[in-house]
């Protein structure tokens, strides 16, 4: 702040797009005319207020003279910024230092900057910008928070209006409407984590202004808590303080941004629970605010408690049927393990086509990985810092994750309309210690083709760390090309089959749908669950995916980064799993993670995989995948699709009778040869 | 402990190499022994006695048994592990475990240790492996070090003497001589880094027992305290905790190994060097030992300082006449800048051919990188552990390193035996701030080729961070082809240059001498430094390489691992600039770092190059590389060749006269257009 006092005010004409001068410089100065407020508030120090005051000066001359902006992308334009959502974040901002300055200015100052500034603004953020205002999308929510707090500061009943209401005050747009619809009842926003923190902001901020204005309203109590919810949801979304990565999203993104500090010290002004202060701790710093104060005096007083992470099903949509995503942990939220399962609905435009894609964390790390979205965020190089080609034609594509594609065709043949309109189900979900099961299945994404997928985190006797098991079931009347791939995070140790290599020219694996940026390294032909195996290292620990190889498939060890002259795509490692000119496939694969590496103290244990086998058996409309360790013990994760949890299902696995009760469940199984 | 008390005593028979069974049982055998030991001298708890008194039980049992071992690489078989140095290792701990606790066993047994354990591996350590034991090698060192102080536990002269003169107690070998000859005047270890800290240990630890048994030798003060030298001179060779990568090197050793632990302890009660206090407290622990109490007392009582980080030139060879290290540093040791130079000689069998290659550290990581050694130690899926034949064929291999290469063939043509017999020479160092040098030449790696380097870093007006500064020159009678790599670590942002891609089928780029583990991503041929250029982003900072083209050059843009059927090497890119058809050559290249890029809060600064243009003059026998930023403010370093420090030399360069004095020298330059 003080830096930037000394340097003066700045208030450049607009004329660059995001991560140029202008925009950073109109960046800083939001942030600027937010803390000085804050700062003012805080220290009474009248310098702040003074600083704050004359950047708004320098709008107020600016402002009403400024058009559509010289770098817009679309339609969407904003006045200051390249893009309308910008604009409304820089309102959101400013009104709040604004206000905790306005009782210092004279009159005629004030009159200015409330006409020349913030009316002029929160017009052409509502009925000037209409088309963004009126919709049930985080866009929206910002224009709506700047518009509505403007109201507040200025006294302006309708501006207030318009922002809970929508611009025909009908309550079919606006604010309140879009806590509706944008959240389903657990919290969840549908374009995944990275949006969720980013919408979440501007709804806590709105959210805190409208408590103290209009209390009688409830809002926080609103929709049973909808906002807290909302913000509690985005935590249990992180792992080691990242957020998962769905959809579009950049992976710097997690616990430590500007949207959860607002977050967690709003939510903790509002409910002083305790366990929001530890978020408060580990994020490592608060905002300058009265309730960021109460956050340093109360972490100061001793009064955090843990905050936990429990195994979560997040159902999606406004009513909760679009699916869900379904969050398996088991130890701690920053090193144990998470199995993600999103079986949850497209996300509108920053949505990817991975219905029934997962992800895994261990060991502090992204194990199974999901590519996130291929922009590199303010960067002029890239593209201006925008989303790239490669998101579309990579990270948005079916291939680029962990799920099944058709063909070599996207998931919805890449229409995000067609995607929008048809979610995959969740057919059902067990938090049970040890036998963790989420299950999903997609009807529509492909044509005459279903999927149906269960996955589970099981302890599993004999193995040092929980077990991963998938079972992927594809139908069809007609014949076709199945693949499976799984990205991941690591060094290969090991490969249990013969593999032809293209060790001195590498070709590419298709041409389009993303199979156009997959490198060929390998393809074999693995005959057995014993050899259909590779093992990698990451950061002392081992991983071996192995999986029990459909007649006549293929496994392709490949790399993204082929089609790509400007080095825009990350380079990282995949298994395809492959099988074509069958009607159907099954996928049976587990994932293990075993050993310790210690290059330091030199120390290495159980590199190697520490299972025998694994074998699906198919009893009756049953599936049950047996895993036999190297020590011989036996555990089988079994499945009857039966969504009955009191209907008891019997099955016979290569002469043995098991039992169990429900949709799915693990069942221990005895030695070989012993009896029971 | 207590884990392996409540095993029990597990002694198996010999079997397996590193990394397996009981490779590993043995491992944790000595460790067991010798903290057994400790914890009794420090707790006096009779419990830990015995278990070490059980486990040489077990040892006094099973050693006379045994024969070469079954698993042996080559002649120099052990007894308990795979090669003889695992065996001395075992010596050197299980020595200091006994001497704690043979005063607390019966005579039988302490007889039966005695000579069934420690007599035996002495004979067996020294005549029975005369060729190790007399060679001037770490493995020697092991072997003399167990041996002498088994000699100081038994009381029996003999074995002192031979461990500390040699089998003919000549001082042709042994101990003495060792520190004489494997370390150079400064405290380097011709292998490097990795190995200096391997050697280390046994250094440290027999000089304790010398000191203790022998306080009369002054055995610290042996040749002007080399030991206490090296050790430090061990620490300064390390970037935020990690050693150097030079030479053969796995890249997880640094300060938090055993070694280490054992080293900064036994200095620190020799010396009581307060700077000492704060390596062991970065390191987290100490020994279990009366030194490590001391450190932990020392460092709980507040007596720790600052352990300094200074450049540095470590002359290599025993003489210091093998050329030179230099270390030049700027900013704090774990996270400011490291400009290495290595001018040393190759370092016997794991040595690199790398003459005059270099590295780059910056922000905590290697920017400027160094393969080091294709290993997974003690991972039985990567060849049982040992090092992969890619270590060999790539990283060995000139093309590897950031080094010249002259028509695709390495240096010395990679002959080790020819490599060993000639060092570059180091002709100037400088550690002025601001205008730190390094200059080294090279006769006889390539016949008929020399090659010289200076390379600098900078404070440069106009630019917020130090600036890398690199002439090379190579000269020869007849046409070659040059090529000089730069591996780096990090995601291209920019190339400056237009490239032809092979983007849908990638090629190697030969096949020797390395070049055939090297695809070829892109290659282009820009035409000045302007464009030749490339943009890096890595971990929130932005670098960029820029350099001046020769007359129809080539740029190369790779990436390491084709020819690599097993995935035993790591994907990292490089850049290499090629001339051809010349009989000279200069390379002039920078390194820039710049900006910042922070994803959590969407601060994006200077992401791309702040210099606008380099340009290399010749004047008389003088080099000026002139350094023009993108204000206009131009810097030049300037190389005379002349290592008189009081010579002054004048050179024109764009009608700009200038002069400095000595062999090179920073100098700043008027603006363009100003007069001086």
């Amino acid at each position: 702040m003080d830096g930037m006092i000394a340097q003066g005010v700045i208030v450049p004409v607009p004329k660059d797009p995001g991560g140029g001068y202008t925009h950073e410089q109109h960046k800083r100065n939001y942030r600027a005319i937010y803390l000085a407020g804050q700062l003012y508030s805080l220290t009474g120090e009248r310098e702040y207020a003074d600083y704050a005051r004359d950047l708004l000066l320098g709008y107020a001359a600016l402002y009403p003279t400024l058009g559509e902006h010289p770098a817009k992308a679309n339609q969407y334009s904003g006045r200051l910024f390249w893009q309308v959502l910008n604009d409304a974040v820089w309102l959101v901002y400013s009104v709040q230092g604004y206000e905790a300055i306005r009782g210092t200015l004279a009159q005629q100052e004030r009159e200015r900057i409330d006409n020349q500034v913030f009316r002029k603004a929160a017009e052409f953020l509502s009925v000037g910008s209409a088309d963004t205002f009126q919709r049930i999308h985080n866009h929206a929510t910002w224009a709506t928070a700047g518009v509505g707090m403007t109201g507040y500061l200025l006294g302006d009943q309708n501006l207030i209006d318009i922002a809970l209401l929508g611009l025909d005050k009908d309550g079919k747009a606006g604010f309140l409407r879009q806590t509706e619809l944008l959240f389903s009842p657990d919290g969840y926003y549908a374009e995944g984590p990275y949006y969720q923190r980013y919408a979440l902001m501007p709804f806590m901020v709105f959210a805190d202004a409208i408590d103290r204005n209009d209390p009688q309203r409830g809002i926080w109590q609103h929709r049973d808590g909808i906002l807290l919810k909302a913000l509690r949801t985005t935590v249990h979304l992180s792992y080691n303080g990242y957020f998962f990565p769905l959809n579009d999203a950049l992976k710097d993104k997690g616990l430590k941004t500007d949207e959860l500090y607002h977050g967690i010290a709003i939510a903790y002004g509002k409910t002083r629970d305790p366990s929001l202060l530890s978020v408060a701790e580990w994020q490592g710093r608060t905002v300058l605010s009265q309730n960021g104060r109460l956050v340093a005096q109360d972490l100061a007083a001793g009064k955090a408690k843990p905050f936990q992470f429990p195994s979560r099903l997040l159902r999606d949509g406004p009513d909760g049927n679009d699916g869900a995503v379904a969050i398996l942990r088991q130890g701690s939220g920053n090193s144990g393990q998470v199995l993600l399962t999103k079986n949850s609905s497209q996300g509108m435009g920053h949505g990817h086509f991975d219905k029934l894609s997962w992800q895994y964390y261990d060991n502090g790390h992204e194990i199974v990985t999901d590519y996130g979205a291929a922009r590199f965020l303010n960067i002029e190089a890239k593209q201006g810092g925008q989303y790239l080609p490669e998101n579309t034609s990579w990270a948005k594509q079916t291939v680029a994750h962990n799920t099944l594609v058709v063909d070599e065709t996207s998931h919805f043949g890449g229409d995000v309309t067609a995607a929008d309109k048809i979610a995959p189900r969740q057919l059902y979900f067990s938090g049970t210690p040890g036998a963790q099961i989420s299950s999903g299945t997609m009807v529509g994404a492909y044509e005459g083709v279903n999927f149906t997928r269960t996955m589970a985190l099981l302890d599993v006797t004999g193995l040092a760390q929980p077990l991963v098991v998938d079972v992927m079931r594809a139908a069809s009347r007609n014949a076709h090309q199945y693949d499976l791939p799984l990205h991941y995070d690591g060094q290969i140790m090991r490969v249990g089959f013969k593999a032809r290599s293209n060790i001195t020219d590498r070709p590419t694996l298709g041409s389009s749908s993303g199979y156009q940026h997959i490198w060929v390294d390998a393809i074999g032909q693995p005959g057995a669950a014993k050899d259909a195996f590779v093992t990698w290292l990451l950061d002392g620990r081992f991983y071996t995916y192995r999986w029990i190889p459909p007649s006549d498939s293929e496994a392709i060890l490949g790399e993204s980064g082929a089609n790509d002259p400007l080095f825009n795509l990350r380079r990282e490692p995949m298994i395809i799993q492959r099988t074509s000119g069958a009607s159907s496939a099954t996928f049976a694969s587990v994932l293990e993670a075993h050993g310790r590496y210690d290059g330091a103290s030199e120390e290495t244990s159980a590199s190697d995989s520490q299972i025998l086998d694994i074998t699906l058996f198919r009893d009756g409309g049953s599936d049950i995948l047996m895993i036999e360790t190297i020590g011989h013990d036996r555990t089988a994760l079994a499945i009857s699709y039966d969504s009955d949890p009191a209907q008891e299902h019997r099955a016979s696995i290569g002469g043995m009778a098991i039992r169990w009760r429900g949709y799915a469940a693990k069942v221990d199984l005895p030695r070989e040869g012993s009896t029971k």
